[in-house]
């Protein structure tokens, strides 16, 4: 059999990228976009004051420049904001994932047009259309590389989120195709993140280095800098060091260009709380079962959770001892739905998660592999499996594919708008945030260098 | 058999950098790191002009701060001068390699521990300490992961160059051992690297995401960011991702601390050519044989050229076109030192490379992968061989493992400081340039903030 002739992936999409424009975008994806930029700020807004953020704002303290730090009257270089925006915008991990990119494909690529826009200027028609540029890249990229790249252990909105981001940069500073495709391969050496880094500060950190990882591959590509133009499908390349020539599948990137948009098909998926996207279906359903008195939380004598066999890596924290465990923990995320009734950002302070009344639910539950998830192919078929025992012999038993906030479970705008309000008002109060909300879902409409505070 | 038990080799690196001293340096490491600290930034001051260093000055342009530009007047903020002098220090390919790291140990670590010495002020012995901190680590660890991690297709100067620099610039902040895990383990989240992107203006443009990286990495770990602290030998972690935890041997990275440095043992290479290596011991032959007349360049028939088997990855530009890509041209290396009779700057600018007396000599040179050194395990055993037969039948046979500037051939004090003036004369001067190297030559005697202009 002749091997497969070489696609210029890199070449396809940077000229993907180079040509799509405002006019070219469906109303579905124009309106998608300005959804996912207003959910990515308002997760990053509440994280103003988040230590992994506050940590980040450290390093760059005195550097001062043109660029807005979200949620702060400070301004410093474009590089540095999104380095510190991109890490607040993952902060709280209550942004959006896609399943295309399996990952984050918002927090690296929001932050780094914003920071990059106060330098350059850029309409709101262009900062949508950068988006979408942007999350195309990362999720049809993951298209080709996934599962296995995932399985390996790459923290996926580092690795493809750089590109996603050089992608987005490179279409805001009105890249040719060539220069775009440089962009592309510099973003390749960007690359990188261990998913060993999960449950510390340092995972929503990766969203920053993705961001300014971004952002410089974008202007390196701008200022000269050359590359390998087939950096991405060549040998010793993105796709052969991060996945393996022989695992990826390249034509899947190129797939549909201009016609299937990731980013509304299969879609974001948008996040209520603020812990792993493996959490929502199960948290969905504990809670709608305390609301309905089928779950009675002082009765239970035990649980069973059934999860895909990602849940092994991917929340690794049996017995969390910080929030930011607790976020990659399915145990503490069920004990905090069943002890509190909710699960918010509050339920992810320290002292919380090490309360005695959360450690002695955490007792009863019993976290499995389900038989039928326990491949790399099941993962499309997903589900979480909860069987409740409670000391009265009543059983609740519930399964979920979709959360809340899935395409398949849509938001309401007004939804969308709630979660912004709730997540950005503890700054700013609710009636600016709920006015920024409408800024932002008029954001095509809006001059260069709005709105204010956040370019 | 039980299966080893995973050596705690983040935490046992990390001891070791805290805890290192300029007093428990053997005299031998001090004189080393005085040395290998001047070859690199000489280096890079010849490089300011270089194209791939100008892009990177050109994305910093306007973000003012406390660290020297090398050779200009500029000052930027530390982690920008990191990324540019980095990129600096690596844009001839003129600076060390290390074999126990496979790659260039130093240009990622002295512009890093110089950028952050404009902010924290170091005096000359912490900068040698930090240095040597850096390149331990970066070599030791490189002993646990080659040849797998090089074979892959990962590029070390940026892979390790990372964990280097973060060591170095830990070790310059005064982190202690835990803190000093932390900016380990961050740095394994930033390492990546193409090596698709050799013979681009990206490839020197790694040393500066490097050294940037290490500053950003044990800045962040100041600051408080947590990570995980075995990132390095964990599941999903470095050696997992970059190299395979069934392909790594994690005991040689913790070998002889304190005892034995990869500095002095198996010691820093010096280049002579601003090429890649592996194309030094050719170039030594040509020009030797030229020199004692024993190859007449005007007569040569052909040129028969056998090499180790890496150099089919890393020596891929058969016809280069670029002065970039022939520093990666076995072909256009010999050819040069054939017709020019030397291999300095001046025979990578552009139109040199193309020249029609260079395509002539190209024609005449068969390169071969010589049949002993085929596998990774020759690794070790390298050679070049050259044959070259003359129009008039004679033949010059030659074979060289070993360099100009290898320990096994080591430069005396003054050809260090004539390379170095060569190097910095442009821009200062030769009077300048030779007091100069004598002040990086005293480095450990001189008080924080000197040499001024560099720190």
């Amino acid at each position: 059999m002749e091997p497969d002739p070489i696609l210029p992936v890199t070449k396809t999409l940077a000229e993907f990228v180079a040509d799509l424009a405002w006019q070219k975008l469906p109303p579905a994806v124009q309106e998608e976009g300005r959804l996912a930029i207003a959910d990515t700020i308002g997760g990053a807004l509440a994280a103003v004051n988040e230590p992994a953020a506050r940590a980040v704002m450290a390093i760059v303290e005195g550097e001062t420049g043109p660029s807005a730090i979200w949620g702060t009257a400070l301004r410093t270089t474009p590089r540095n904001a999104a380095l510190v925006n991109g890490a607040m915008a993952h902060a709280h991990d209550i942004d959006d994932t896609n399943p295309s990119m399996r990952g984050h494909p918002s927090c690296p690529v929001v932050p780094a047009i914003f920071a990059l826009a106060a330098k350059t200027g850029a309409s709101g028609q262009e900062l949508v259309t950068a988006y979408v540029a942007g999350v195309e890249i990362a999720t049809k990229l993951g298209r080709a590389v996934n599962m296995p790249h995932y399985n390996k252990g790459w923290h996926t909105t580092l690795t493809l989120g750089t590109l996603g981001a050089a992608a987005a940069c490179a279409r805001l500073l009105r890249l040719d195709a060539g220069k775009t495709a440089i962009a592309l391969a510099i973003a390749g050496s960007r690359a990188g993140g261990l998913v060993a880094n999960f449950g510390t500060m340092t995972k929503p950190t990766h969203s920053g280095f993705a961001a300014e990882g971004g952002v410089t591959a974008a202007l390196l590509a701008q200022a000269g800098t050359t590359a390998n133009p087939a950096a991405l499908e060549c040998k010793n390349g993105f796709f052969d060091l991060f996945a393996g020539l022989e695992q990826v599948q390249p034509a899947l990137a190129l797939e549909a260009l201009n016609e299937r948009f990731d980013l509304v098909d299969p879609g974001n998926i948008y996040k209520q709380y603020p812990t792993c996207s493996l959490t929502h279906c199960a948290i969905d359903m504990l809670l709608d079962g305390v609301a309905e008195g089928a779950i009675k939380p002082d009765q239970i004598a035990s649980i069973d959770c059934g999860v895909g066999y990602r849940c092994v890596s991917t929340l690794p924290y049996h017995d969390a001892r910080t929030g930011l465990e607790g976020k990659f923990s399915m145990e503490y995320c069920l004990a905090a739905a069943l002890v509190h009734g909710q699960v918010t950002f509050a339920e992810f302070e320290d002292e919380k998660v090490r309360s005695p009344a959360i450690a002695a639910m955490q007792r009863k539950i019993n976290l499995y592999t389900h038989p039928e998830l326990t491949t790399p192919e099941s993962v499309p078929y997903d589900f979480t499996d909860i069987v409740i025992k409670h000391q009265d012999g009543t059983v609740f038993h519930g399964r979920e594919q979709k959360a809340k906030g899935d395409p398949a479970k849509r938001w309401t705008l007004q939804q969308f708008k709630d979660k912004f309000v709730r997540c950005a008002a503890g700054g700013m109060g609710a009636e600016a945030a709920a006015r920024l909300w409408d800024d932002l879902h008029r954001l095509d409409a809006l001059p260069a260098g709005q709105p204010k505070g956040l370019i």
